[in-house]
């Protein structure tokens, strides 16, 4: 195995030797595999958004098996979904690429100030489906979020009994934060601690903006002078709250954009320290052809050629 | 087996050999055995609107036998019904046809904004009876769907452990969806898309109406150019959330209406791409000879006679 | 066994032998076993209306010895109480009559719109104790009958598989259910229905008043020209939504009044086809030799001597 | 064994024999033994009130040993402790006295008109501390009540099986009762007979005062011509609520209060065929030798010697 | 063993051998080892007030090796964390020094008046990590706070059978406590008796100041002449309210203070019989060789050198 790929799991010296191996599976697999960096294909817009907004644009995108065959063509490392779209085609696909079971869902036919995720799967699907990984949103700051971590807690523990990765989507929401605040950076550093500290062994949180929600954070860093300026600045303090860098932590993109500025994004996430990006309907809500393009630049940026 | 129903089995990848026989034994049951299309009679409405408004009208119907005879005679591919109904009979008509257990009602004897159902049976119960499925309704968009989904999510798990075939209606209501956005085109898409990724084999929704209910949906029908002039087109928008029609998705009738009315829209069911249909009221409402002659005429719509 | 008892219990074809062997221990207690009548005796006022209310109008009646011997001596088919009364009692007269465990109670120390009743027994207390069936209350149209319902489908599951015999107590109320509506025509009727759906054997509603609650159902009940007038005629729509008279289903008495009024309505029941009585203040409220007088009268009616 | 303690077992008909053989050791022990009398020590004032107003008035009471000790000296049937209490001297006094492991707690930091308790301990733990019984309140008339009796019902349940005894406190408050009601004649008698029903083996209630709180038991009672002038008249109707005297019931003290009221009020209990009390605070928080004379004296009264 | 260890064992008497060997191994590890006095470092700061204010401090801390090492080169009793932090170098220090897992959690990125922790680890993870203990936060006076003790209870017991020492931090607060009321003498004496009752083996309070919160607690300190000027005096209170000082008692630092105050807060605990110190920011937010400074002059105090 890659050396890089020993020292990252070298990180997870608590987990055993079934969870080793299913996040070197996500490691090593891809275009990526073996650089320690990796990009994700993320299908769960169906549910969250609905299926007009989500597959519309594209309608070859209704179809469960689109997205296993885009994130394999792509060469991408990893396929994330909910219950209903793995067990479509997990079959189909068996042992093509991992898997992560995404595990709570919510979607959005009523506004909840402080939402709450629905379990809509379980450790035991994980693994009858093969899947590598189990998925899971939790929303500090959420007035439910008791409930959420403690779900994830018992998830959690099962998971890593039964050999599985844990991922942990990490989207600060909530009465008290204002929306801005969703991605202040420190917001963005507070949802990587948090999920590091849950036992995630991968996070996933949004790309901090360049403003601070919290006036004690501000105090602190104003008097440390924290450099926050740039993205990959940004990102860097991301990094630094999830263990030191000794947690695998991937950014989100958001919405579909123009592929610079897409492009522009992954440059400042790479050179920040970001391991890799979470990428959904800037991948399958293009052509094939072009959402192919593009998610080859992105590997690109990452094997560090672009 | 006929070709058809193979087919349509190699869709449901992921499940195990004691629920595709199920499913099949379903599929291949009555007049429309074989074809792929079928259709359901689901009795309900006693808990659902109170014996009353349910079976005065065809006082026959108060015997639970009635039903399971209805719909042998009428030669549908299964019946539903809560515990009580079945267990009342199940042992007289034992092997008769497929049996699909209700597991949560609803009475309406007080009004919810955004009401939850509760769970009046079990797996077990289904398995004692000799079901070939169970039954469960989500009201997406209830401020209770947590629950429902939840509940829902552990009965799935345990049917598919043991065999057993998952139908879903799915119906949204509740504080954020106004009473046409209920059967709008994107709810109704988006109402297929969410039982289907709660990992249901069949799924039952309503019609969908020429009305589009969210502002960002909305939007991007538009910019697709998205065709829904008729019921047809509609159906098949639900179809394509329904996994690109790998789904068999069934739509309800809802109250008794005249007979043209009814044939009416199964056609444009079926020329959308539709499964079939669940039957109620329009079914068991009726006097026996005037039930049984309708439900002759959908089955010959279905069998592309009529 | 009598010709009517065999009868009764093929209606109950999906229950376990161990179920039969209880419900016909019930059939063919006392005076009334074997004709397919039946009247139980209930004490559970002492905490739904406390002591001193209860007993006091009749002191011997505070000890649980008393409501044992008074159904024996009376000849009734089963006593019912909660765990406390049948626990002080039920080694001293272990196998002189069916006794039915009453799972769920409430006390009035608290005024409650949308009441919920407490589970305060079990199926293995039930078992210990010797009893033939558990004896559960639930409120339709209260905001809290989903949880009501969910603990009932448990204890429902479980006594039947233990073969125990179901008996449920539906009385409506709630917010939006009208004081008159508790017991109006289509509110009794639905009542009826919904105990049968949850799985009862025995179902127990109040005698239905002439007035209906719901317009819906006044509306179908005036189109099909539903006679109400007489008690007679009103049970006999009770009876038909019991599953078409198929589900054994008993009358609750009241407040305490006189005989001539108790014997009145006892026949109204009896000749509309309800089953029987459950009559507890009208009894044990009463002098012994008075309450043991008018119980004869009772079965005398129900035996049609009277 | 004396006969007066084999006749109030008789009355624990269905418990089995590891219950009664608990329940005959709380009533031989100590020098009411075998009497059928019994004076109980319990100290949770610590969490009910603070360590502060518990401890202080008495500083060595601040010693978890002292509760034994006193007890053990004093000659009591029992002691009662939370967990922490308990564990802290078990292993020290175990054989020496019957201990009653109390189950539920409630500290006074915050104030709930409709209060609910913890559950802070188990069955299990009774039993690896070698209980005799285990303790629990409840609220009757508290919004909080169907959490309280159904927690107990578990626990009473688990207790009966292991042949624990159980120890009911029961203690109406909530919104819909007034202040002076708590403690009302037909309110205390009401408790007794929630607690009887609920399983208790041994019932704690406050001595009722001489007032009514319901408006139709007072009509019952005026009508009745119930005698409530004394305590001694007043203890006789709640005896006669927990099932004719056929439970054990105690009663508490309350504040501290001069020797001479405490006696008068024990000598009521006495007299109206109360079983004993619960003295915490007027025992405890005098000095230790002052507390061993009240605590013969209250001995001494229920020997009928005084 | 030192025979301090022992009598401090003693203490335990309900406790297993495993838990014994625990709490021993705390007792005896580090520069106070055997002294009967410890120190901890607990560093769940991450989660409680995010990474920014945690960590920018002093950067190096951001990795989660670096708490271990201060704790071990400190010669420190025990190091606490949540799981996250544990798991990240549990493999690299195992047995170098004893380790608390921190089961529950809250971040702060909502206000909650009434606040509830999430569980976010278990005593399984607390046995895989090879921890000695389980640290877990109540707040008593949260209107949440039922649920706090509930879930402490259940994992409490089941750490006591799986051979681990439990230890609770005890932080009054909630709508009806004062900002100041939460460190108040009547308060803390009060949390240090609630942790002790619901069976702690080691508890975590603040030290007390000099004011009290209920007035019924000043009229009894009042009328006692209880000494609290100086706060040796009052830590005294408060080891009296921890069973006499028979439970193991720490104290919290706060936030990051001058090495002055720090130390004489440190010799009002000794002074007033405290064990000892729980001491996070204080710590780790000092660059090392200072923290380690510091750290050695507290060991001192406790030592009764400085």
């Amino acid at each position: 195995m890659k050396r890089r790929i020993k020292e990252i799991l070298s990180w997870y010296g608590s987990d055993n030797p079934g969870t080793l191996t299913n996040l070197a599976r996500i490691l090593n697999h891809g275009k990526l595999g073996g650089t320690g960096k990796l990009v994700i294909l993320p299908v769960d817009q169906g549910v969250e958004h609905g299926p007009g907004r989500t597959y519309v644009p594209n309608p070859p995108s209704f179809d469960p098996r689109y997205h296993f065959e885009l994130a394999i063509e792509a060469g991408l490392n990893a396929y994330a979904a909910p219950l209903g779209f793995l067990e479509a085609a997990a079959r189909d696909y068996a042992g093509d690429l991992p898997l992560i079971l995404k595990l709570n869902n919510r979607e959005n036919l009523s506004s909840d100030k402080d939402p709450l995720q629905a379990v809509t799967g379980s450790v035991e699907a994980a693994l009858r489906l093969g899947c590598a990984a189990i998925g899971y949103t939790v929303y500090p700051g959420s007035l439910q979020r008791v409930s959420m971590y403690e779900r994830l807690q018992a998830l959690t523990e099962e998971a890593k009994r039964h050999g599985l990765v844990v991922v942990v989507w990490s989207y600060p929401r909530g009465t008290d934060i204002s929306k801005d605040g969703e991605t202040a950076l420190d917001v963005s550093a507070y949802a990587a601690q948090i999920a590091a500290q849950l036992g995630a062994h991968i996070l996933k949180v949004k790309p901090p903006a360049d403003c601070v929600e919290q006036a004690e954070a501000k105090k602190v860093y104003e008097k440390a002078g924290l450099q926050t300026a740039t993205l990959a600045q940004r990102i860097e303090h991301v990094m630094n709250s999830a263990f030191d860098g000794r947690r695998i932590t991937i950014f989100s993109g958001g919405a579909a954009r123009g592929t610079d500025e897409v492009l522009e994004e992954i440059r400042g996430i790479r050179d920040g320290g970001g391991f890799g990006s979470i990428m959904g309907r800037n991948a399958f809500q293009r052509e094939r052809t072009e959402a192919l393009a593009l998610l080859d630049q992105v590997v690109k940026v990452y094997q560090g050629k672009l």
